[in-house]
């Protein structure tokens, strides 16, 4: 049986298998080795996350006593975009103040850790957003003429979500640092000021597979399902499926 | 738990997660209602996925006795590619009669359909095969100036694999047929005379798409896995969650 890795997290995580998607790339990369679970729930912020936790991860799916799965080899945790929309803007539904926000990253992970001691949780920050372009792609009606997210404010979650991955022990990708490198970031990684470009899902995916290829998950070390094409004798197929 | 559908076939299959690929494309459309699983072998054909079939559907992660996993939604079946390798070329070893192609086919639908009688079986044909490309793009040297593959011989696999979809009462996409619809099919379907573009995975999806809807399995009908942001009530969003 294949082991798994889930993508767990919002609308980043979400539709990260369309074109060029991280989580489709991902799927690619362990084509033939481990099953990618996606698992993203669009606008979803860490207390949300934190409700259905057990509902995203039921035991009988996880490892549970009936033994029918074995735990994942990983599990990536993407919260924080919308933990971080401004409470006093349209979206405030959706924030979380950033002190909970790390309460229930923290949480989060004590759980998947207390369920699957040996497996890899991997934190996300949530990305950079560009103001601007946020104003051009309101999701609801915003007469005010202000950004319902700002960059400041998800850099305040991205460094909580840091800190929280040093208080567990745990990997990180800082995506909002690391994209912020590149000065073209707004337009090269960004689609909307906040969802990603090609570009952008590019670098998630670079990220990840360096945080899991640190963490024992590289496609040398992980058992190949079934004999590939190249190890199959030409003169005598079938001797390598018996 | 969310409902699998499985895509079992060679490499067409192995690689649907590529940018633009039509497994990607599934995942994408039902990311919030099933999980879409990749068991694709590159190089393999119905006798060998014949060989394989109870280690890629192993007994525990099938609707077991154990009742762990419910039967999948839908399982694609998509062989014959490498069957219709010609037996006096290159990829000889790749090959299989057609006879023996269709008895494999109806034999993986009829161990699928015992185990689960109510999961859709899909049966897809092998594509059309350009054979000026595959004399460009060859996968071993190949000095005789022939191609490894026909269009004409694939046309006889993917008129057996529609024959078996008819005898066993269940759907098919005749991909063979449908590409050459298109008066510029070898350009924009196919990348190296037999393995596909991104629109050529296009059509795939689309057309899976379709039998899937047919077979009652479409976004309307399935259960999407926890509350929609749209559905969550602004002033109170934690009782979508109670």
């Amino acid at each position: 049986m294949r082991p798994k890795i889930y993508l767990f997290g919002d609308s980043i995580t979400e539709e990260s298998f369309r074109d060029g998607g991280w989580g489709a790339s991902l799927a690619n990369l362990f084509s033939r080795t481990v099953d990618v679970v996606l698992r993203g729930y669009s606008g979803y912020n860490s207390r949300w996350a934190l409700k259905v936790l057990d509902r995203v991860f039921p035991e009988a799916e996880s490892g549970g006593s009936d033994g029918a799965s074995p735990p994942p080899l990983a599990v990536t945790v993407f919260f924080g975009a919308n933990d971080a929309c401004l409470p006093d803007r349209y979206a405030a539904f959706q924030h979380v103040p950033v002190d909970e926000y790390k309460q229930n990253l923290h949480s989060i992970v004590s759980s998947l850790k207390k369920r699957w001691p040996k497996t890899l949780i991997l934190l996300i920050t949530p990305p950079p957003i560009d103001e601007d372009e946020r104003l051009r792609h309101p999701y609801a009606e915003n007469p005010s003429g202000l950004p319902e997210r700002t960059n400041e404010a998800a850099g305040a979650f991205a460094k909580a979500c840091v800190e929280t991955a040093g208080e567990c022990g745990i990997p990180v990708v800082d995506l909002w640092t690391r994209m912020q490198q590149d000065p073209d970031w707004r337009k090269a990684y960004l689609r909307d000021g906040l969802h990603l470009t090609q570009d952008g899902n590019k670098v998630v995916f670079e990220e990840v597979v360096k945080k899991l290829n640190v963490g024992g998950l590289s496609l040398e070390k992980l058992t190949v399902d079934l004999p590939l094409l190249a190890d199959i004798d030409h003169g005598d197929p079938l001797k390598a499926f018996q």
